[in-house]
């Protein structure tokens, strides 16, 4: 079980994150949609990780007690890949196995959005979405989301994020600027939270299909490698921002950005870490 | 409900329905097989639209209602994912949106035929498919299709698809030169058929899988935008060839077509269509 | 059904299964995990194959008497696909259609290892993966294997490979230098087991998902049209080698590789593999 962070996430934190997902290429279970599967895969690929897409009723539960981590994605959900996510979820739970909820469309359709509820009972380590639907899962029925594109700003979703952190240790609203959410604990026991915006990326990313469900699965990865759940969004951010930015340079435009990505997610490094991450933080009064 | 066109597709009218697809990002629920989905999601992301992949029987018919139009494509069906196309069918037709049916195989396989046969009787406002897949649908088991590929001349499917016209306003059997039927209503209350033939495009597109589906996918989305149904088909045939056009000459082979394509699609404009789209059109005498 | 080789893979007769699949373009029936089915028909596609992924209980064995082989890939079954997989395997064998089986994961996890054990009794005429799944499907239990990817040099999977022999023609053990044997049976009836190696390839092939998967279905394809299932198997190693050779040479990273891989499998012809192809045979003595 991962430990509440013990400081807001640095940027020799997330060096440090990059290196240990490097070295030991966690391998990710991802209950996620149809839609989704290929690029999710590759992204961990490229990044470094290695993905499984163990969904059945038969097998969640014995594979998330082998996966370094486990990602719930809510895209296109079916009855027994729902069943599949609670026998994952709670095989995570009873191990101390990181998990990250994905609520894809929950302020929108009621079912899921039930389905949404029953997850965010079993406490997820972080929970991470665009901020519609952020703002739907804090709300459940409230959303001003059309469909499943966001179409609100990550700082609209802050109290959203902020009130969800009551189930989680991080919860991450991406957008133009991710804002990232998340608890640290300090010496003696008390509990503040922090915000940590990421800048940069690409306008490209909402472009192409599957890009926040794939940050989602790499928030995963570095949760099984990461010191704590905080710093691990905050490098999964900063890592696919950065690949983004190369991406986007090479690109003509959504179609040529997508393997220029991949390769940006190959190449960011600590030094290029270093020198473009866009990272700001501050304390939060509650 | 869309209305019966008023005249056969004009080039500025199909410049209108682009201005009005990039203007109003429609939304459009894709019931539709594992292979295609994530290309198809990207098509209609870098066209201008917006994918929602939701298939599962719990969600079809509520989200029908949300979307602008939507997709049945019968690729990979479940009973699951067939059942949600009923149900997403019904819920499309009770409040009048559009929906476009792509009845792959369905000349083929006698379990999707009758699948098909059920879906036709629910009168789509769209029929798309391949020369092989229209003659297959019109006939119900006597098509001469290897597989799931063409191995039609889309002239060769004009009495198919102008017997298909009883069942929805506008039929499109796609290749080489696409052939599109559809009808017109004049002043006086009177429908006449007509054939549009959009030509251009790319060699490349059938060396690539889900492009037929795709196209599918982009004709519903130009339905929840355009004036009447025959001129969103003729909208998205004329995008998506234009946008094969732009890939192939940057491509070298089928796996660099489609990145390409997909830049293609979102750089397609009004003056790209005024300059290069081939088109003519001829009124049918029954 | 194919019989046994009479000889161990040419050079000549590796050609000549190239210029067959091109001819013919078999029609691969691929009952296989959502994360590769896009990749996996792309690269059939490309190579000059033609994908369908029936895969429901209600056509699976209807499609398995259209299609020119069956590929069974256990990425990620569900009980309903398995049951699909039985029906298309006893359709193929009763009509002597040669199928391959990918065991992804058999050796991981206990119910799809009992699937892979009855997929197994059926006597598929290839079995192809990487070296730990096939280590994995002769002990069922005993792999090494961490998650999904291989952590075994081909080389020691050799007597685990060479044990599956009693069960098919041909087994292959895919990685940096792919180890194939077979079975050969001379004039007078007795049978020999052939080792051959194939070298080349990319280290970026394992750095994009679904790339063994792909592989198992080009070895599909390539039973459909070649002489014999041993010879079926060294062409499909030696294009996607080569393919992987010229796509390696146009890539920056993972993600510009697949468009150039896909490209490459296009280019791929005659005068290429003879100049460039890398293989070398031994008996093997039992």
């Amino acid at each position: 079980m991962l430990q509440l962070a013990r400081q807001a996430p640095t940027l020799d934190a997330i060096i440090t994150a990059h290196a240990a997902l490097r070295a030991q290429v966690p391998l990710v279970q991802c209950l996620t949609n149809v839609v989704s599967a290929p690029f999710m895969a590759n992204v961990l690929l490229a990044a470094g990780a290695s993905p499984a897409m163990v969904d059945n009723p038969e097998e969640a539960a014995a594979f998330a007690s082998i996966a370094g981590a486990v990602l719930v994605n809510l895209g296109t959900p079916t009855a027994a890949q729902v069943q599949s996510m609670r026998l994952a979820v709670q095989a995570a739970d009873d191990i101390g196995k990181p998990w990250v909820l994905d609520p894809i469309g929950a302020g929108v359709l009621p079912w899921r959005g039930a389905v949404a509820a029953e997850l965010l009972a079993q406490r997820p380590t972080v929970i991470r979405g665009n901020a519609s639907e952020i703002i739907g899962l804090a709300g459940l029925g409230s959303s001003r989301a059309k469909g499943f594109d966001s179409s609100n700003d990550p700082a609209d979703a802050m109290p959203a994020a902020m009130s969800l952190l009551k189930h989680a240790h991080c919860v991450s609203a991406s957008g133009a600027i991710d804002h990232v959410v998340g608890k640290v604990q300090d010496d003696t026991g008390n509990v503040s939270h922090y915000l940590l915006r990421i800048a940069g990326g690409s306008a490209l990313l909402p472009r192409i299909t599957a890009s926040g469900c794939a940050l989602g699965a790499l928030v995963a990865a570095y949760t099984a490698v990461a010191a704590d759940a905080f710093c691990a969004v905050a490098a999964a951010h900063v890592h696919f921002a950065l690949a983004a930015e190369y991406g986007e340079r090479q690109a003509g435009g959504p179609g040529s950005f997508m393997p220029a990505f991949l390769d940006g997610l190959d190449l960011v490094d600590a030094r290029l870490i270093r020198a473009k991450a866009q990272i700001d933080g501050v304390k939060l009064v509650r």
